[in-house]
């Protein structure tokens, strides 16, 4: 307890920063912001970047078969597992410079920690930068955590093609040329990890509402995306009496009273969206004949999940001011639960640094959704202003940020000395 | 009375509908349907035609300055107003063939039947195209009848643009070189005429329901055009908990509940339509920041309409779910009452041939709205196919038209004889 306690003592704060703000220029954007796409020019000089700031601390850089990057801290034992930080270095295309970063220079201060602080542990370190967390360039996104994590296939991935046609496999290609130039090993395969922990910003307004400087994440939220057509039949808003219309707005409002009315029976943790919707032939002075809205629907218990979704298929059949409803779900994502003891031990430390942190449940995705099934998982959250992110408008606090790393590499300590 | 009757009996059927398929095939579409643009040169062919029609019952030809079509059948006393009958020729862009044109080729079915009958009358008769009724090319539309009533100023019409930079003014000097070439007479100004009957299909599924051929259109609905933007804040769908969300399409959702209510309040006379709805930034994953809809509410009585527009604007000055409201009224037509002494006359006349014939307001607009304005005025609906209209499916049966048009002779004879 009293070395881990010296590891988060060790963190540099000055020099974390410093690496904050110097990432920060490789994407800047005129005048603020950062766009650094997965797997841009940008993208690749962070990677190149990344792998200087390790090799001056002694460690040695490697990337796989997906572009994901390590640096790895060798442990007494390098046949052990090693324990795995990180997050990812690419951005939106109008980003703020914290999204992702965070969690990939949190690491990297951990590892400048164990070496200026000599701590001695038995199993290797690795900070790792995952490939195209965001999905901006080549959707989905987490390409890199997914693959690593044996979630999706590789030939699916490879065979993504931007706006511009180029496909992820020959932009891969480009980095890995670089990554060779720089003489970075190519390890292609993944491995298990003995644990993977990642410290990101919470793009929410919790933390901040509650002068928390950092919290333990217990889980990711299940996603259900539902895409809902209201059929309805267009007509003269002036001549067609209340009876004889078949209005898809009308069928639309009332199918959208009953499915919140559903939501409402399960309290306030349901995350319930309707952020797209049209109409056709979308004219004031005609009925519409076609609605169409989407459903973004979220909670961290699948059972809740189901129950709502059961509730949203049976709603669907039935028939709404004369309109019929075709319901379709466009994407299914199954709740994540984080590992309890992992969990419990991240938990410790923050509460050395915020003794009212609560145990929050992420409601955006991020790559530990997928290494949560390759090894034991759980995340960190630090408060940005307002919840503002994937804008240039994101901002933290240094203070919380120093906060956020120390508690991290608290955590980090006690998992190195068990 | 015997005298009316007869010359609704000197109606000629086929003739008629030889007429109705002729004037089809001016600006005829492939496979079918029409397209007739105001004072393109269809329209101004159909003109030409229609002179050609009347002068061969001996009738003179007229045109005014904003290009409105009369064929005119002198009376014993020629210092007499005129009995005005009449419709539009022009159509939307890709119609039925019935839509206004009925209306013109009844008023011309009736100029025969006095002709063949030698029935006496002291008042001339005339009948009339109203210049862009649709308001397809040129909007708004009802130019011609609007200007011949006094309603809408000169200028404003005369420097309306098309989508291809046409200038309304510059159509109809196309038009009226056309004319003059014709030897149509110019009579340049609106004048009073007795009074103003106008034939036209219901656009509405009410007499078809109630199998009716034809019946007396009591009044024009009053209609209130609504543009509303709730204005709430963007944020990410799955981090921001209820609380902290000013979700744009919830307050939308609300607000609309509460308009409904309120409408409902009035009965099942209201029309309400809701024909356009838009989010943004009308994402799946986004809380919507804006939403903007349109009302479109008419009513037969001007109280209900006030009384409407006092709650709407009442509601608008509520916040909904944290977003606030910004109301506009687009456009604002008061209802219109037909003159009660032509209406039980003409009544008097559809009676004859359905009994239990309804008395409608028309939901939709016609010239006849302009016309009340300037002299006693009625109209005549008979039904179409499903209330279809403004598409090549606009379908009437012939019996019932032969049946409308017997009707308004009926009237006429009624008119002239008093």
């Amino acid at each position: 307890m009293k070395r881990s306690t010296s590891l988060a003592e060790s963190i540099d704060g000055q020099r974390f920063w410093d690496d904050m703000l110097k990432q920060a220029e490789i994407g800047a954007l005129i005048p603020r912001g950062l766009g650094r796409l997965a797997l841009d020019d940008n993208d690749n000089n962070a990677r190149c970047w990344l792998v200087e700031q390790g090799r001056a601390l002694g460690c040695e850089a490697f990337y796989d078969a997906m572009g994901n990057v390590f640096l790895r801290r060798e442990g007494r034992d390098p046949n052990l597992p090693p324990l795995l930080i990180g997050s990812h270095l690419d951005s939106q295309p109008n980003a703020g410079i914290y999204d992702g970063t965070l969690g990939v220079l949190a690491g990297l201060a951990v590892l400048r920690a164990l070496q200026e602080s000599d701590f001695p542990h038995q199993q290797p370190v690795e900070v790792v930068s995952w490939t195209n967390e965001e999905g901006a360039r080549f959707a989905p996104g987490a390409s890199g955590s997914s693959w690593f994590a044996g979630q999706r296939e590789t030939a699916r991935i490879l065979g993504t093609v931007d706006d511009d046609g180029v496909r992820f496999a020959d932009a891969l290609s480009t980095c890995q040329t670089l990554l060779d130039a720089d003489k970075v090993s190519y390890r292609p395969y993944p491995f298990t990890p003995s644990a993977f922990l990642e410290l990101h910003i919470e793009q929410g307004p919790v933390l901040e509402s509650l002068g928390v400087p950092v919290c333990t994440v217990k889980g990711i939220q299940g996603v259900n995306w539902y895409s809902i057509t209201v059929n309805g039949q267009a007509n003269h808003a002036g001549t067609t009496p209340e009876h004889a219309r078949r209005d898809a707005f009308t069928g639309a409002h009332g199918l959208i009273t009953a499915l919140r009315e559903a939501v409402a029976e399960h309290g306030e943790s349901v995350r319930f969206t309707i952020g797209k919707f049209t109409l056709e032939p979308n004219a004031t002075n005609t009925i519409p004949q076609q609605a169409t809205f989407s459903i973004d629907l979220r909670h961290p218990s699948t059972a809740v999940l189901t129950s709502l979704d059961n509730a949203f298929q049976r709603l669907a059949t039935e028939t709404w001011s004369g309109c019929s409803v075709e319901l379709t779900v466009s994407s299914r994502v199954s709740p994540v639960e984080f590992d309890k003891k992992l969990v419990e031990t991240l938990d410790a430390s923050v509460k050395k640094y915020a003794p009212d942190a609560p145990k929050l449940v992420s409601g955006a995705f991020h790559d530990a959704i997928h290494l949560a099934h390759q090894c034991p998982t759980a995340m960190l959250f630090m408060p940005c202003r307002s919840g503002i992110s994937h804008h240039p408008d994101e901002y933290i606090e240094r203070e919380d940020a120093e906060i956020a790393v120390r508690a991290l590499a608290d955590a980090v300590g006690t998992l190195l000395t068990r």
